[in-house]
């Protein structure tokens, strides 16, 4: 039996999207359980409209929220009526529970895994790894994404390992190619952490490197990985997201502008949708947090009902493949 | 008198662009006059076509190129009969030239002009500083965009006097809002540089910072100047400009496929035009190196005509508005 524990509250759409998400994914697999963690009322009453199998599902009442206003570390210590500090809590201290799924605040998940539920053996720090839809209908994992502004070349290196597993772990993807964001694509190029990253990377035969990437080509498909300190990566996904999403908006404007645009639009439609929805994180689950002792699932904070099954999926998924062992099994091996 | 030097080598469409989009900006321009460096035989025989005054044009031969495979610093000290050499030598030692336009490497350039043509008294080190078009119709200037890969506080905030003083004077904004890039909007986020330079900025009377930003919003309009290390600026724009060039084409490929959306695209196709030409970089000039003690302007090594007579455009425009003595004036008192 997989147990998981949904953290119901701090998304911008609140308890119902979490519930009804994970019910989904519940019913989906007969030997998945849920916890949700939250106001037992509101969780109870979701539930009441919903057909489940009841025994395998169980709820944690813990009604206060920590908001992105509240200082992450002081956070997930002193709230300790929050439905995310009782998540965290759940994690750590009860055996039966694999992993953990929010749509709450990123800083407050990634204080309360580190400093409580703690990292893999050999692991030197815990990155987000979310994927982003490439042209050629993949995704590529992008690590990390923002958990550590901060990196040395090791950690970068460890990143890469994790990365790779991940990638084939959740996606099937055999020999993961792995690429360093840089300034450029030559070997010499960039900061004195890309250049001693890339002579670690290099040297790896345990990771499939291809070399220095730059970030015009994330979205083209030709990398599976993509290792970046969580500054770079959080740039990187976030302005190539705004980008698109820009796009999308200044093509809406032309489509509502005059009759011949509407018309054509309306012929596009269809198709357009298809893009649209292309680009729609909904569709790809959260931003796993590598490196942790126990699987931890990261869903967007503006999460629709589809986005929290995903990522109960996703989180379902990992522990089936037995990610968190295959890292503990190659992390030391593989970055030394 | 504007006297500028236009190295006609190293870009991918070779000296007729850069020749014939030069002269377009000298026929606009009575006291413009124009240095050609590069294959002299190849200038003049481009320049045979053109229609103008021969007494502002000169030409300096040096018909060997530095390409990006050269490594910057070496070959701007060896290849004497470089295009480029020869362009950044005119423009450290002939007093009349006042400004440097080229298609060719980015890294030579750099390297000549910090090593040979100097920095303006109190800048610690020039930043590139190209523009992005915003979804208002304006433009928005990310400073530094990959001249520097390791930065400190105080370059940071000199970037952004330096950057606001040139969009007053290239774009005639008044006072530019300028915002850090950074992984989230709240103040205490980021790494121990994003936190000194937020701390320096917000003291700084004498920039109009409005505080951190997230790499989502660049092409908002909310922000005139984007602050941000050399690296991270450089993932910025790259990651921007390859996410609408990536929607673009599935865009294009949405339009193709089946007779109901090439039908629908016809109808579009004026507007969907307009929005190509809104992202389309050779609109809007190069970056300028900000802080050279001459003017230096970077056109994209795959430059047309047009985007080579906005680079020389923008290089004329800031000689003419004094950029160069403004930064000069106000680096030490705005900075320290």
């Amino acid at each position: 039996m997989i147990k998981l524990v949904i953290d119901t509250l701090g998304g911008d759409r609140g308890a119902e999207v979490c519930v009804k998400g994970a019910v989904r994914s519940l019913i989906e697999h007969d030997d998945l359980s849920l916890v949700f963690t939250g106001d037992e009322t509101e969780i109870k009453n979701i539930l009441a409209a919903e057909k489940y199998d009841e025994k395998r599902v169980e709820t944690a009442h813990a009604p206060d929220v920590i908001s992105c206003n509240d200082k992450p570390t002081d956070a997930i210590r002193q709230k300790k009526e929050s439905s995310m500090y009782k998540a965290i809590d759940l994690l750590k201290n009860d055996a039966s529970v694999n992993g953990l799924v929010t749509t709450g605040s990123t800083g407050a998940l990634l204080a309360g895994a580190v400093l409580k539920v703690g990292r893999i053996r050999g692991v030197k720090r815990p990155a987000f790894c979310p994927v982003m839809p490439t042209m050629n209908m993949g995704v590529v994992a992008i690590c990390d994404s923002g958990a550590n502004v901060d990196c040395d070349s090791l950690q970068l290196t460890q990143f890469a390992v994790m990365a790779s597993l991940y990638m084939q772990k959740a996606y099937g993807v055999e020999n993961p190619k792995v690429a360093l964001l840089n300034v450029g694509t030559e070997e010499e190029k960039g900061d004195m952490l890309r250049k001693e990253t890339f002579a670690l990377l290099k040297e790896n035969k345990n990771v499939n490197f291809v070399g220095n990437m730059e970030a015009r080509d994330v979205l083209g498909g030709k990398y599976d990985v993509v290792v970046a300190d969580g500054f770079a990566g959080n740039v990187l996904i976030k302005s190539t997201e705004g980008a698109c999403l820009e796009m999308l908006k200044l093509l809406k404007k032309t489509f509502t502008s005059g009759l011949k645009n509407k018309l054509g639009a309306l012929l596009l439609k269809k198709d357009i949708y298809k893009m649209k929805d292309f680009m729609d994180y909904n569709n790809y689950g959260g931003a796993v947090l590598l490196g942790c002792a126990k699987t931890v699932v990261k869903s967007h904070g503006s999460s629709k009902e589809k986005t929290v099954y995903k990522s109960v999926e996703l989180a379902y998924k990992l522990e089936k493949s037995g990610l968190g062992k295959a890292i503990a099994e190659n992390i030391a091996e593989k970055t030394e």
